[in-house]
């Protein structure tokens, strides 16, 4: 695997942007949309599920694969992608994130972060050397810098020193990723909503250099409106000929808004999530199968959707098996939702290419006012 | 759908046989191990790969489907077959077994049972006609007789009365179920552990007649050496040239001794169920998947097995996944253990035709023997 990975911006329609991201274990066409698979799998589904909802590249959490089975476990077993079943494209993220969230009794100094473990309350120690080698032990094909992400709200200080620590980081994760051709680095700026500190560290990343740049601190609870505002401006600091990540979103119209305002790529538990909780998304709003008002209802949840749930199922059936607390349900409600996610980005990724997003997007918004349909 | 369901008896090895059920729904092979799909789902699988482990034909509880989504609302939505996204055949059985060992408040009378769902406390009746408008609601191609299992032990008095009582419910059932092409009904033996009253039994239920008879009252804890005693003398009361099913079996060894006694049709929750625990069967015996030797094992659970989890995934794999209580560790052991099962059928079937089913027996004791292969 010398082949490195590359990205052709294929075409632009206003701000957003259709590729693909070329590696040696296949193109991943943006703008695309990876399901989380955190802790070695997609939560209810089959990998091969996986690959037929139209997914190109899953990700991987670092933070959950290094507690439970071991980074060098999986190493030892050949990688992440023959020990899930996954032989596409997968990103990992640097364990960052997910230690602030989830981890218990965490101290953060400018070496790394030391904490205890939610498993088992072992004690682990990231730095950004630590979250190369793990990564590199997992066999992740695009890497992310590790990286503070401040709870917001915080000060313009308290947002800018944790920023220039980040940048600190992106250097030394740089530093120690080296060169692994067919494996990529992506930078992740940060900066909170504040347009210098995120154009400061734009700057600093490009410095640096890396094959693509992830917009972190978004989608931490700021709301849809403050997020796309930082969209607004934050991707012009970015390289026209790299991707862009926005990590952790998220819903629909999350999505589409942040594709038109140029970002490449997004992750998010939500299909999945939402899918083992009842939660539907479709072409018009959001389903509860939990609803009495689906227990007689033989259509399909989403009469435009080619995927499994809703080709083979009725509301009636997908109902009953909810209610019933069978596994079938997080099965295919996972399934559908994924699958949905994934008719949105190519459907998103044909307007760009046809240079009709600004259609798309408006019969995206009015199908989604309709609402769901009446009952019968 | 006017196909009469017949039974074509292909060749015998001892008292084993091979054949064939045909339905308007499809062929079933026998001998056929039925997966159950109690609440209209085989626990964990899709009905296609329900399908794709070789097996033929379904079981749905009468008992679960009356209570959820009940059976007038799926006779309403099209039938089980539709409901559930299973074409081929399916058998229910009656309901009176599992309202014996999961209702509350049962009161049993001469006229059928009294009960209270397990679900929502609400009060129900099932009589020999009530199980067989339900059965016929739900769309089932193998129908069977309303009966009464007594606990064990009992009296030979009170297996007697109780035997007798489900032969004058047989007589109801037929009457009810009157004449159905495409559909069979099946009467249940009873009568314990004694030969006079399994002998009594049969002749009743061959004096109505039926498209087929099973063995009721077994598989109810008595143990394999009291089961297998039964089954040495009770087939040969039943008719050569109708299918004969022995219900609720079983493990791996009980399935291959009711085989070698002369029963054709089998059925029990124990693989799905198993696997949902991390208990898989395989060729070497039973394994159970939670166990740490397993956690750096790269090897298949069963190196013959061709199933997605054996020819995919690691021994190491299945642990973690068994171990961090996801979804797919019960899909994929689940399905490991349904198609090993219908693995042992496939090689039954195979080996009376070829006349060598004492052969094939010793070698599956024997494998078994060797036990699970040594840790690395
Ligand atoms: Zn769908
Ligand atoms: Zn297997």
């Amino acid at each position: 695997m010398t082949q490195r990975i590359s990205f052709s911006l294929d075409a632009t329609d206003g701000k957003a942007r259709t590729g693909v991201i070329s590696t040696p274990r296949g193109d991943i066409r943006t703008p695309a949309f990876m399901p989380v698979g955190t802790a070695g799998t997609v939560k209810a589904m089959m990998p091969e599920s996986v690959r037929a909802t139209g997914a190109d590249i899953l990700l991987g959490n670092t933070y959950h694969l290094m507690l439970r089975p071991t980074a060098e476990r999986i190493d030892r077993l050949g990688g992440l992608h023959k020990f899930m079943n996954w032989e596409r494209p997968i990103l990992t993220d640097s364990g960052g994130f997910q230690v602030m969230s989830l981890a218990g009794l965490r101290k953060l100094t400018e070496e790394g972060v030391t904490f205890a473990s939610h498993v088992d309350g072992s004690k682990h120690v990231i730095t950004p050397e630590r979250s190369m080698e793990i990564q590199k032990l997992l066999g992740s094909d695009i890497v992310m810098c590790f990286d503070e992400c401040p709870a917001l709200p915080a000060s313009d200080e308290d947002v800018a020193k944790s920023m220039r620590m980040s940048m600190r980081w992106a250097q030394r994760s740089k530093d120690a990723f080296g060169d692994r051709p067919g494996h990529a680095l992506f930078g992740i700026m940060q900066g909170g909503v504040t347009p210098d500190l995120r154009e400061e560290s734009a700057k600093a990343l490009i410095d640096i250099g890396f094959d693509g740049y992830a917009l972190g601190g978004l989608a931490v609870g700021e709301g849809q409106e403050a997020m796309f505002g930082v969209l607004d401006y934050a991707p012009d600091f970015l390289p026209q000929d790299k991707p862009r990540y926005l990590m952790g979103v998220g819903k629909p119209d999350d999505i589409v808004g942040a594709v038109k305002r140029g970002v490449d790529m997004m992750d998010c538990v939500l299909p999945s999530r939402s899918g083992r909780n009842g939660q539907v998304f479709t072409r018009r709003g959001t389903l509860n199968m939990k609803n009495a008002r689906h227990a007689d209802d033989p259509r399909p949840m989403d009469e435009n959707c080619s995927c499994p749930a809703c080709s083979q199922y009725s509301r009636a059936y997908l109902h009953h098996v909810y209610r019933s607390h069978e596994m079938i349900s997080g099965m295919l409600l996972t399934w559908h939702n994924l699958h949905y996610f994934q008719d949105i980005m190519q459907g998103m990724r044909d307007a760009i290419a046809a240079g009709t997003f600004d259609a798309w997007e408006a019969e995206f918004h009015a199908t989604r006012a309709l609402g769901d349909i009446e009952p019968l």
